[in-house]
Order: C-alpha cells, then structure tokens, then sequence
C-alpha cells in the first residue's frame, strides 16, 4: 500500500470572499487537512493568540529566519513581514496531511514555482453582484477602503487563470464540500501519482519478460 | 445565470480495468451524462443492437462520412473502421451533457487537440497485482491474447501523463462516485469558465468607474 502524499494547497481569493471561514470549516470538517499558520512582525490585535491566528516574533528574528531558510515565502505588507514557515508545512506533508495556506497571489506564483504540485485554488462570490457587494462590505467601510479592495480584487482577478480551480462560494455547507471533492480530484492527477505509475510500469515490464 | 457547457470526456485504461461499466453506472447514476456511440464497419455481433453499441455503416457510408467531416475522429482497428460522429456529440454538449467516448490513448490524443477542452480520464487497477491479474483474464484467454494486451497496456502506460486525472477502479461503486467528482472538478477549471471569468472583471472595470 503507497503512502498518502500530502498536498500544499494555496488559497486565495478576492476580499470578502470567505476564505477564512471556508479554510477553517473544512479543517473542522474532515481529518486530513492542516492550517499553517504564518509567522509575522506585526503586533498582535485583542483576541489574536500566539500560534493561532500568527507566529508573533520580532523583526530580528524574521529575518533570522529568512536568512536561515526558514519560511518557503515572504512578503512585505503596510510595513511589516508576512511569511510561512517552512518546518510546520514540511512535517504535516509528511504525515500525509494536505496543508492550507491563505495566500495573495504573488505569493501563491512563488510557492508553485518551488512546489510544482501545489493546488491552487481561488474562492470568489457567485456572480457580480455579490461580488460588490462584499466588496462594498456592510455600508460601514470607508470610501478609501472600498477603493483598496477593489484594486486589489482587479489584481487578483487578473491572475484566475494561474489557478488550477475556481471555488464558487454560494452557501457554505456546500462550498466546503465542494471545495474537500477538487482537493480529492487533485489527488487524481498523475503528477501526483508518480509512485503509482512506475509501479504499474515496472510491473508490465516484469510480466512481460 | 449562466448556461452549463457540457464537457467532452475521453475515458481511456487498460484492458480489463472495466471502463465500459464504469460508463454506464455513471449515465444511470447522473443525469448530465451523455454516452456517445461510435460508428463502425464491422459487423454486428450477435446482442448488439444499431444505435446502442454502435452505429453499423458501410465501408462506403464511413468513408463519406469522413470526407464530409461527420466524425470527430476516426481510427482503423483489425480491418475495421471505428469513429465518432460530430453531431451527437455537439447536440449534447450544447444541451449542457457531459459526453462521455471510450477511446485509446491515440484516438484520445487526437481528440485534445482538436477540442483543448476535453477532459481525459485514464482507469486503472488499484495495483499491480491487479492489474496483471486482469490482464491474464479469468485463466481462460490464449497466450496470445495476453501477448497482446500486456502489449497494449505497455502502451498506454506511457502515455498516462497526457491524461488529467487517473481513475482507481477498485470498488465499482466508490468509483463511479470518485469519477464524478473528478468531472465535477473539471468543470471549476479557468479554462473552462472563461465566461464567468470575464463577468467578473468586466464587473469589476465598470465599478471601478
């Protein structure tokens, strides 16, 4: 019996979309998944707890970190240091767990740079309108934050075709299942059943001899 | 609300993986399927029946057919003609089915290139041993016939990259299950929704504004 190769699953999406809930509805939901959580240099916010929402550390060590190897990505946002560390994931793989990281799109392209068979997924509203209006939030955002959102959504709808699929998020109950069948499709494709595949071929040519 | 675009399925596998029941579990399972019927110059055998398991044409019928552009693709096998006709197909795909073609790994081949959209779906065994197993028949077949599907089975196993998902035909239930959410999958590509796609960011463009 082959072992079960975890995959490195990245989501992203426009803002709004759900992806946090989704992310930790299908953690809850099914026993193969991991959450990674990512390492960052800004303060913790009221509520936030050390290895839940983020590893809290300081400047000097994150970048001890990137020095050291330590994070597969990173990035720079409003100042501080986003990156995920790269021993959580590895270990998790290993354990055959398909690990989620939420992710924006530039660092979604380098992760499957280094990790070919990463799954790329991207969460949006159902149609156009909902998209707006999560867009616009509950009526209580700023014009400023509006304006930010919707030029980062443009960004990120610019990349969709980077992604391997597209997460239609309508109701959530279904979305997670949806969402756990296209990580089981994943699994399906034969660059991630190498393994299996020269086990068949060096079979057919053991029988044939 | 957009209309749902059929997808042209190509199921190919090795001999004895039992794709033809497959097939047809999964028509009678869903109803968005459509199994498509070659048309072939070969006799009927006894049980068979015009329009089920084929469509029985003429040496001179089939050769028009081809000059005229009425099959997809077509292949000669032991002195016969086998193909599939266009308009069947194009009729169901336009009513939203998904049309499924058993076809070998050239015939597959072909068909992806002249429809980029299709989705190529390889069955095998679950392991080696079953494989061979199935190869060998039920301990009834002559050498060769073996001789001939090991040969065959040589074959597709090297092209088995050129498929999007493999099949894992163990238990005839779970998998007819697995094969229809790997279609499922196949329909959240962005290949396969460029129209939503493009609502979105046209969406997004005009509220820009």
């Amino acid at each position: 019996m082959m072992k079960r190769k975890g995959i490195l699953i990245v989501v992203s999406g426009f803002s709004g979309a759900g992806k946090g809930t989704l992310m930790k509805q299908l953690v809850h939901s099914y026993d193969n998944y991991a959450l990674s959580v990512s390492m960052t240099t800004r303060k913790p916010r009221p509520g936030e707890e050390e290895g839940r929402e983020y590893f809290f550390v300081t400047r000097h060590e994150f970048e001890r970190q990137i020095e050291e190897g330590g994070l597969i990505e990173h990035a720079s946002y409003c100042g501080n240091y986003y990156g995920t560390p790269r021993e959580y994931v590895r270990r998790q793989l290993e354990k055959g767990k398909d690990v989620i990281l939420e992710i924006e799109i530039q660092g979604a392209l380098k992760i499957k740079e280094k990790f070919p068979t990463a799954l790329l997924l991207f969460v949006m509203p159902p149609n156009a309108a909902e998209l707006k209006k999560r867009l616009e939030g509950r009526g209580t955002e700023t014009p400023e934050v509006i304006e930010k959102r919707l030029e980062r959504a443009s960004e990120e709808a610019e990349g969709i075709e980077n992604y391997d699929y597209i997460v239609i998020n309508d109701r959530l109950e279904e979305c997670v299942e949806e969402m756990h069948g296209l990580i089981l499709a994943a699994h399906r494709t034969p660059e991630r059943n190498g393994e299996l595949i020269r086990e068949m071929r060096k079979e057919l040519e053991a029988f044939a001899k």
